[in-house]
């Protein structure tokens, strides 16, 4: 145990500004400062809870990335589970290891961008624990939402026959990345989706409140390896077609030039969009809150995933389901 | 992004395993697999929140501590947040950060290990999320638990000529810890006290069942840090009489050796005991659930903390508080 040095402020002294950047704490009825936070959740509501565990060099890289937009990133990606179950999100807990290279002002940077993305969804940061890390920068988020009872949209309720959905554009994220990772800069859209995602709130919510999803998850480790996910989950199969994959218009651009691009849109990962399904065939053109869903395929009786070209052939995804054990 | 190597299975393979271990997730809705879990509070309950980082080489080492109890140990630090509430424990979160060098029996003794200390407790292994780590092996565990509405013991309640109270006794795991930096093999009951702490949470609810505790906390960076914690939040000061701290067998033995190590029991750091305040004077005397509690000082108006020895004069610890970020 050794003091810490100039550019790092103690434990309680950092806990002390971040109770002051989150404010009011309503209408949570105790939350930083205790052993617990205490919350009441109302009797007609179920409470959803989700956990992700965030690593420098894994899951993200400082060289890349502000901190600011790191800590914005971390509640997105944890929203992002509430948003897939058609919860509505409320309260948040950060586990922080800080590595030993980092600064005050960047930790702060952090904590500022956390909170700004919770207030924009009236979500509070309740509680947390912080240390110091010998190695990488380590962010541990659990988020808490509710549901009203009985009405969370499983992964396990797709149906033969039913149509796939998908909201948003697929594969910005992972074409992104891959320009970063060969020392180009990607389009400003495209840097946004990687470094800002958006967890898409209000699209679970209406599709919920509407019944209109059969079943629902997040696309996280890219398309094929969590329409695997819902399909094993509701033993059925899934015919998609690949010209109706949504697609925005830097990456239509760059898949002009570079036909195998595709597979990002496939496989890529980190998307953050809700991909469901629907008996109703009809949902494109239904004033979805944006950015909206559109139809890509349908599901089949038969295990596994057909992806169909235009002219019937089959197509074959050479990029596998991301892996976070072999991410090292 | 490489394959996974031999020694080490895939995520979704561990992932179904851990369900395996889990079995039934009862009375909870639906736990591992789907995007959140879902639980429902009843309307007379409140739901307790708190998360804890465990850092390999901050919080741990793998050399002096065998997986199995490394995972007992991660839910009894979180447990013991719940205790320090009166709470009720219900359902435990897994953040795993996994390490190169860790094999997957190393891994499963851990599952293991978390999953029958949760057991002992009648608490489900609810939910989580796994990846590699670069560095050090990370865990993140977030509890959840429940109190009777309005009944949570909070650290701000304590008055000035309230008594102070402790569970169980104190120094054994720190004076374990030194004795294992210093090479040597501590005495098995200071051992376990260190290796497999356990949560308070039959006493923890008695006090609170009995409106006896005005204010609590429990004692994991040292009892003068926490008691200084739970003063701050109270504004009122305490006086601790030095003869009165309880103490183990092999503590007083070691103690006889050596009196500095009485600073130890005063700011060591890991008991996982519970201090408390009183406006009754007699709780050693009542039937608490075992181990009890041991009345050691008084709370006074004036801020600060002083202890006193049994001649009259104050006594002086040269130990801080334990800074989780000067730890590195």
């Amino acid at each position: 145990m050794t003091k810490a040095n100039n550019t790092q402020s103690g434990e309680f002294e950092l806990i002390r500004w971040i109770q002051q950047e989150v404010g009011s704490c309503d209408p949570l009825l105790c939350a930083i400062g205790d052993d617990c936070a205490i919350d009441q959740i109302p009797p007609d509501k179920q409470l959803l809870t989700s956990n992700d565990l965030l690593i420098e060099g894994v899951h993200f890289n400082r060289a890349w990335t502000s901190m600011y937009d790191l800590g914005r990133k971390s509640v997105a990606v944890n929203l992002s589970d509430i948003a897939a179950m058609g919860g509505i999100p409320r309260a948040l807990y950060l586990g922080l290891g800080r590595s030993k290279n980092l600064k005050d002002d960047d930790l702060k940077d952090f904590i500022r961008g956390f909170i700004q993305e919770a207030k924009q969804h009236d979500v509070i940061l309740a509680g947390g624990d912080t240390c110091g890390s010998p190695g990488p920068l380590i962010v541990s988020v659990t988020v808490q939402g509710q549901v009203p009872a009985g009405q969370a949209v499983a992964r396990h309720g797709a149906r033969c026959g039913d149509a796939v959905y998908v909201s948003g554009t697929l594969g910005d994220s992972a074409l992104a990345l891959q320009l970063l990772q060969a020392g180009q800069m990607p389009p400003s859209p495209l840097a946004l989706r990687f470094h800002t995602p958006s967890a898409r709130i209000d699209v679970g919510r209406y599709l919920r409140e509407n019944g209109m999803a059969s079943a629902m998850l997040d696309v996280s480790d890219g398309l094929l390896a969590d329409l695997n996910h819902l399909l094993v989950a509701s033993g059925v199969g899934a015919e998609v077609a690949l010209s109706e994959l949504p697609l925005s218009e830097p990456f239509r651009k760059a898949l002009d030039l570079n036909p195998a691009l595709i597979d990002l849109a496939l496989a890529g990962g980190e998307d953050y969009e809700l991909l469901l399904t629907s008996s109703r065939h009809d949902l494109d053109q239904v004033a979805i809150p944006a950015p909206g869903v559109v139809k890509i395929g349908t599901i089949t009786a038969e295990d596994g995933i057909i992806i169909r070209k235009n002219n019937g052939d089959t197509y074959q995804c050479w990029r596998q389901g991301f892996d976070h054990f072999a991410a090292n």
